[in-house]
């Protein structure tokens, strides 16, 4: 008889957060790819371009002229998928087509005057602006609104049409799906537990170390035991916390070294730009604040496209979109990858 | 006070087959596009390509040489993400770290001896063909297997990797994500409305006609209420079919005119070889087909990528992978477009 070896034979590992399972078939990786090829992300960025929005001093696509900033900006979407004051649909009585009113607001944050520059790529007090400014908006929005949703699109393969260092802000009026289902998952969790799902979960990923990428006295990042994109991470502090609000200034710190250190383990990795769309997750705010959250712990979730090299992406395509997510490679070899994700002299310069 | 107009106010609608909500942001359309733009499928493919391992006569990685086929050709997946031997992983005791067993087996199967056609330049006896084998591999597989995925990629941005017409069949002794979810939708429908879900919802379509694309005595093709992919078609027969292998011979002819029909509006809409993932979705088999399972209707799902042209894409990321999908046209705009899909002369040369 064989004995089962993860990294020859698939098999299905459950994601507690999304209570849905993926299947691992890292033998896969053998065939050889015939398909679609990536363009390389763009290596000569300038710092500063008369012709790109988010410049400091550029005019807008709506006429409004950017200040001449020196740390981060904040500024309102141009073409908003949300905005405060749509009326209601109204009723159609019919179970399957319903309807429901939509409001919201959408911010973009710039991270830096420069375009040449990533957050792996920044000086730690610089990205410490950056975490302060969540913090920040978080507080803002999240007074009214149930949830605001802080993600970052990196690179064209992310349908980010803006090389400049941004990520967004849409708030809303409703729980979107994703957090809704999250937070049901933990909820169930700590009901039967009585515990947080995710606060168990980095102290057993902090005891096991297969699957830890990079940790601080604050921060633990993983690729999680139920991962779907080849290289994806999740970030979690180690103490219970709800929301970034709730962060103080060391865990802050703690936030911006551990991101610094991620993000140039990713560019490593390919000898690349990384790509990925990552965003926050916390407990929800506006009426949510007055509740009990206890389930919830704070985390983000890095989603990288690239597979195989810099400009070889995996397809989660026919079998993902209508059956199941696939992977071909195991957590656990990613994470051995991590380990070899040693800076390139030169792109740090910076750091 | 402004009265609501879809196309100008976001709002939010229901998928009941996902339990899940779509936010419709029509107006976003308006935003210029400056993001990745995709390279155009390859026009001049060659009618038989000697190095291709799925054209008739060609030897395959594996060394097994094709038959000189002159309709539809199975065979085994030679990189197969599932195979029928793995052994079982053995149990882990913590909720947070689950293994479950998986075994299965992979197709792949051409559509056609040529390499230069696809199913909508097929004729139709010829894409009847198809349907047949449909049938036949769903009969076989389904006999032991609790889920038979039929499913296509089409097109090197779906991540196909061979231009040479094919789909491929994935069968699972588990019952993937998506189709649980779509199951348990179906079923709490049935059991609150006593009658299945979408034999419903392809009745009312055919009246309201706001969102149908095309339509015979047998099927179906609309662009779903809750659609989330720009021009995402569902497919549906209007009797109560329960399985791919419950279809009249009439019937089978039907789906044949339909996907032909279906699929040439799709190729016109950006005058390009219109790229998607597709795949069927009917009741579980296996064990399964022991169980009343009226609930279920068959139908398939067509997602296909592209937006504004026939390089840019709608790109489902940060905020769609993070919170909730977001469209960016309405889907009864999207079926006005398609009704303005006429077909181009000498595309459909063979029709
Ligand atoms: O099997 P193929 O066509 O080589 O591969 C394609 O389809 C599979 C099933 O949807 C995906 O897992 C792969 O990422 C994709 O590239
Ligand atoms: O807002 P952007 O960067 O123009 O657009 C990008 O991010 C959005 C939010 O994830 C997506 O809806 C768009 O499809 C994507 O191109």
């Amino acid at each position: 008889d064989v004995s089962f070896d993860p990294k020859e034979h698939q098999h299905l590992r459950y994601n507690p957060l999304r209570d849905s399972w993926v299947l691992v078939s890292a033998h896969r990786m053998k065939r050889p790819w015939a398909g679609q090829v990536e363009k390389p992300p763009e290596e000569h960025i300038p710092r500063y371009d008369p012709k790109n929005p988010l410049c400091p001093g550029n005019t807008r696509a709506n006429g409004k002229v950017n200040p001449d900033y020196d740390s981060t900006f904040l500024f309102e979407n141009d073409f908003p998928a949300l905005q405060p004051d749509a009326p209601d649909p109204g009723v159609d009585q019919h179970p399957l087509f319903q309807t429901r009113a939509a409001r919201g607001i959408c911010k973009v944050m710039c991270f830096h005057p420069w375009s040449d520059v990533t957050l792996p790529l920044m000086k730690k007090q610089e990205v410490v602006k950056v975490v302060d400014k969540w913090v920040e908006i978080l507080e803002e929005l999240g007074a009214t609104y149930p949830w605001v949703q802080i993600f970052e699109n990196k690179g064209a393969m992310m349908g980010c049409s803006n090389p400049h260092p941004h990520c967004q802000v849409w708030a809303s009026n409703f729980l979107p799906n994703e957090p809704a289902l999250s937070d049901r998952c933990q909820r169930n969790y700590f009901e039967k537990h009585g515990e947080p799902l995710l606060l168990e979960y980095a102290r057993q990923e902090a005891e096991r170390k297969d699957r830890v990428v990079v940790e601080n006295f604050a921060w633990l990042a993983v690729v999680p035991y139920w991962a779907t994109w080849p290289y994806q991470t999740l970030l979690l502090p180690r103490r219970h916390v709800l929301r970034l609000t709730d962060l103080t200034t060391e865990e802050r710190e703690g936030l911006a070294d551990i991101m610094k250190q991620l993000l140039t383990k990713y560019d490593n990795l390919f000898e690349v730009s990384f790509p990925y769309s990552m965003g926050w997750h916390g407990a929800p705010t506006g009426p949510h604040l007055k509740e009990d959250n206890s389930h919830w712990q704070l985390h983000a979730h890095y989603y990288p496209p690239l597979l195989r090299s810099a400009t070889v992406k995996k397809f989660m395509v026919g079998y993902e979109m209508l059956a199941q997510e696939q992977r071909d490679l195991t957590p656990e070899q990613a994470k051995a990858d991590a380990a070899q994700w040693i800076p390139i002299k030169g792109r740090c310069g910076r750091a």
